[in-house]
């Protein structure tokens, strides 16, 4: 294992190739192969990104067909016949059975981009500044959605004052049953000395916050505060949509009319990169042509493996495989938890999705480091990174799941020893 | 042409789209080929992204050998084999025979986020705020590089200030043979009012902002005022590097020693995106593991086809070619602007970027739409668009090359009529 | 009664001459008398300045006394006989009786300044930049302290953003019950967001902001936070102390230990201008010498009366009327209150700053007029003027004060027929 | 002499007491004497407030006579004969005669109170955020006023960023020549990343700043660019207005129109607070009654002993003594700077405002002392205080000018020997 090149000169920002110190060479479906042979099963899936497994076989397919027939990989936003067949297919797929009009924005392929110019977005229709967005959130690392980000860890390296964000607690964090009403009571209040905000910005399911679940009430709460103060309600959907909770969105089913998603991560299907806005018709109207570009917008592969993956919300059967796998995840990080009841270890998570909250950022990461070396890729999250989350392709093999889960199993053993 | 699911459901701020009124279905070298059978020039590569034209068969083949043995192509900032020969690579072939010490830093693939990264570190290095950054500079959409972009265009969607910037006159912009002296003045003079700035950023060839050249003594005099006052000088060549001015860099032979360079656009080779910057070691030392994070750090796809890109740069061969191209583009344009002598169009460029400015924003969209009827496209630049900027595929042949300027000749002729 | 001159050349901006249309020539304990001869009783006392009445005999004698032995009436901030007589008797009457080791310090003598020196000390002495600031808060005008101040309808016309305050609930506004708990712990969770302040600013008796009381529980909470997390406790006093609610400062007797009292107003006696604040030792040893100046800091005048003011203080005779008469204007609006059940109007207020909150700011004018009419200045306050606040001079005769209530009765009646 | 309670008491943040370490305990005309008897000479007078004198005799008989009938001394912005009298007055004698319609505003009664009503106005009559101010300017220090303030060592106590303020070189300094004309360029360029400003803040003789003077020509450009641009156009008179150069204000005959001025010091003639502004009426108009308070608005003395200062501007008598003294004290510093050629020290100022800069903050400072010790009372000024700014009453007797500037002789010569 050659490492040397990386070591003198890759920049010390470097950070996960520390928690896993190997080369991969290969990837497939759940698995990642080193160059010295081992093979890993991947419960972390590339951040989230590969919801439907490293070198889909399908996408790849279309892929090469596409390369090979000199598709336009690169277009900017002009348009293409690769990019219509994504768009109308999205519309097909995922919007109209939903009844939802938005329209959809591509823009840099990137969540952070997203967010950005969802706040931008947001700021024009409204004419205002601030940003409502709750803590453990995590939207991004460029000033614009840094500034939503809450996780101290990340914030601290901007340089400026992040600004013009205001702060709410998470239903789930302190003060989380309350601080929408008692928000919402300042609002009111001509003295309150706030201002209205442009837009609340809310993940459902928080995951690099730490598996923290939204109750469909609560984002309700928030949409209804948004709608009567005249602000936009916006959803980032970015790591947890696709399928990952078990139907496209996260927010499927909960009776939420977003003003804006973002979407990016798993839209691509492949790991290519891919961002889109789904943006309410009336809102997206306070754009004018080219008011937030960006050199990658138009990505041919990208269209291309992000159409196959569409395939998979035709029917029901992933979404089932989603929610079935995801109670044996469940069910086994519960019997983890419960083996170690003076832990008082906490299990959280929707479909697809699900984090063992240890409570203990230096045990999740001798967890992480036993797992590598049990063969295990697995992430941990939250404040200290004392989550432990799983988030695997939701294409895995029953197999691979549950020796997975095994090596987790093993794994937190030989942690608990270390203490 | 169908492009009804674009006009109903794609985002009000789509925009190249507009200028060219087609649906594209292919695309080889220096052509792009509609659904409707019309092939056309591309004097605009993607924003300056296909130096090495679409779908160079060098990177085709080895993308698509790639997939086939199931390459990483998403692998955050874990260590793959497929990144270590790109970095070997720009090691060898671009850093060492330029005795440049840099280190490689991968963020969010687009070229914002390299920008807003290298903000970040110039921040963390010197423990200051502001960036000079310059007059008709463009360096990207997101909060903290869109503070740094000068163009109102561009400036007015951010909804709240941007702030933290201070801006001085480009070498070439009004009071711009000045203005780095008065600066360096002001900083020297205790009751300025002015802070030491952490950062100047500068394009040496400002493509966007309408293809003004700096001179090599401006460029030193910048660099130097930066490292009198304990500021870093850092180098946007997200569109004017990799080979594009006839050298890698924009900046070789001119003496200078960038604490930071930005990359992105070219750098991939292909058209899929990748951003990186160069770091001198000791700001890079600022920076801790996972400081700055991103999903889309770590592109198989762009690797590949980036390493492909550098072999480019390991002779001369295609250098040479640049230089004798961009030397037809260029008397092409100063033959078109002599014989409009009451115009006083002028030309500027360096290598195979080459713009025409007509001082008329509106005459230049009119050149643009009849260059598109024409079989070519083209993208303005500059204030209001004035500036017609070249700047076709390095890997273009000459009979195209011919053939794009005639249409050009022609469009502009088109246009004149039109008055 | 000539108002032309105002009327032709004083700025649109000026505001009670339009509630108290008159011009007034001369004034005496309780009472200003008009150029017209008319009389009206004074419960507004300058905006909650003159403590002592108009025109106080004893410090006019010291006064005219000063003058005529030329006292240095402007010192800058040189040491002068006149002011170590204030200096020493502060620190003998008010600091030393209460186990004080506070620092004076002397600024622009503006309630406004003396905001803006505590906030800026705050950050020196901290290193952070927020200030914790509350609802119906009132702190001035200036950039600095009006960020603090809550009121909307003073925030409007900055014309940049106030920055750098988050705003809590004060006890008495909606959520103010829970909001300084849940704020606690946002701050303990690292993933919150947010940033630990540099301060808490708050009123104990808000006055302008609506005559909202504040327990000596929750006033210790907000210190006992503000000790917790490294911030300074700041008491802003400048309206309510000087003997108002019946003892020296507002907050006598609760338990509380501010690290930074700000006082204005009351503090010179006569109502030429003067403000001081109380630093704690610690906090006062981060400023440099002349690190916060002004022009007028040393004020002889203000010194002179100021001093005869403390011996207001050295015994508890005033004190004991104030609370008595405290009570006789309790009383009263009690039963002008129980007078209307209906209204659901509520007395609220300590000492001898009482309020009738009406819920109506229209009504609450009329009654202004209507009072004026009658001979009785007032000024409503509190979230659209819906207040009448009551401050009268503490030394007001006994008859003037029920003569005042009455004409308030009467003004009220008289509104309540226009309704 | 007992400083036992200020060294105890009084804050860390005093400053001219350590230069002056003494008690004064009474003051006339340009003496100040101590409680030990020492009579010093004020060539300082209260940092040029006391343009008439300590206790000038025909104030303080007016002060008096308003105090024995109970004159209304504190009045907020109600109507006062007091206020009337000053005000027509003000109207007569200053701005009918020159045809001046500005309105005059009250507001808190520090230069820096009106400094920040001034950028609040331009900011509401523009709808702009940005003041252009110039490097030497002293503007105040609250947080909006201290942003336009140059010198870091005002600035650096902020505590947070001094936002929303362009930074010009002033005439005299380095690249003060070509600046505004650079900076207008600079707007006309819709690239060039500047947005148009609200105002431009300046002071036509620099005080605090170095004694530093502007011509009329350059003021004529900065007034010219202003209200091409849109931009208003604001004269801060407050140290150089009220005579100070030999007319009523530091602008008279320049052939300048300015949108406001601002004025305090001086204004109130006796050294008691006041500040006032004069607003063109289509400025003012965007003010609304009460946006901007403050609640020592209304200054009886102050109103009286104003009234009293203006009668100097009703003839030249004081003005041509001004004149006449202006040049002796000008003669006698060029003799001093000539008489050691070496040291290249400059002569500046314009009437009874000169300065001699020894470019030597640590000696200027010597001179200071020494010049104490002689019996004199001087402030030094500009960067690192290397200005010796002689700023005596403007009623200052011959006999006391010619002994203080012999005493300024002898201190030079001991603060030399020092060396």
């Amino acid at each position: 294992m050659d490492t040397t090149a990386f070591e003198q000169r890759e920049s010390t920002v470097r950070g996960y190739c520390r928690a896993y110190p190997t080369v991969f060479a290969s990837a497939s479906n759940a698995r990642q192969v080193a160059e010295d042979g081992t093979s890993y099963i991947d419960f972390f899936a590339g951040a989230g990104v590969l919801n439907f497994g490293h070198n889909n076989p399908l996408m790849k397919d279309a892929m090469i067909a596409f390369l090979e027939r000199d598709g336009v990989a690169h277009s900017l936003d002009t348009y293409t016949t690769t990019k219509r067949d994504f768009v109308e297919k999205f519309r097909d797929v995922i919007l109209e059975p939903r009844g939802m009009d938005h329209r959809m924005q591509f823009m840099g392929p990137t969540g952070t981009n997203a967010v950005e110019a969802a706040l931008k977005l947001a700021r024009l229709a409204t004419g205002r500044r601030e940003i409502v967005a709750f803590s453990h959130g995590f939207h991004g690392m460029t000033l614009g959605s840094l500034a939503a980000t809450a996780n101290h860890a990340f914030r601290q390296w901007a340089g400026v004052p992040l600004a013009d964000v205001v702060r709410l607690p998470f239903e789930t964090a302190p003060g989380g049953d309350t601080a929408v009403a008692d928000y919402g009571a300042a609002l009111r209040d001509a003295s309150s000395g706030l201002t209205p905000p442009a837009a609340f910005l809310v993940e459902p399911l928080q995951a690099e916050g730490g598996v923290n679940v939204a109750t469909a009430e609560w984002l309700r709460q928030v949409q209804d505060l948004a709608h009567e103060v005249g602000a936009l309600f916006i959803i980032d959907d970015i790591q947890a949509a696709c399928g990952r909770t078990g139907s496209y969105f996260s927010f499927d089913g909960m009776g939420l009319d977003p003003d804006i998603v973002t979407l990016a991560k798993g839209l691509g299907g492949f790991g290519t990169p891919i961002a889109m806005n789904l943006n309410k018709p009336w809102v997206d109207d306070h754009w004018s042509p080219g008011a937030h570009t960006g050199t990658f917008r138009g990505q041919g592969l990208s269209f291309v493996a992000g159409a196959v993956a569409l395939d998979y919300f035709t029917d029901d059967v992933l979404m089932n495989e989603v929610k079935t796998k995801g109670e044996v995840m469940r069910n086994r990080l519960q019997r983890i938890a419960d083996a170690h009841p003076g832990q008082r270890w906490e299990v959280r998570g929707r479909g697809m999705m699900q984090g063992l909250d240890t409570g203990d950022g230096a045990f999740a990461k001798r967890v992480q480091a036993a797992a590598f070396d049990a063969g295990l890729l697995i992430g941990p999250c939250g404040t200290g990174g004392q989550v432990i989350k799983l988030i695997p392709p939701l294409t895995i093999p029953d197999d691979d799941l549950e020796l997975g889960l095994d090596r987790l199993d093993k794994a937190i053993a030989t942690a608990m020893e270390g203490d």
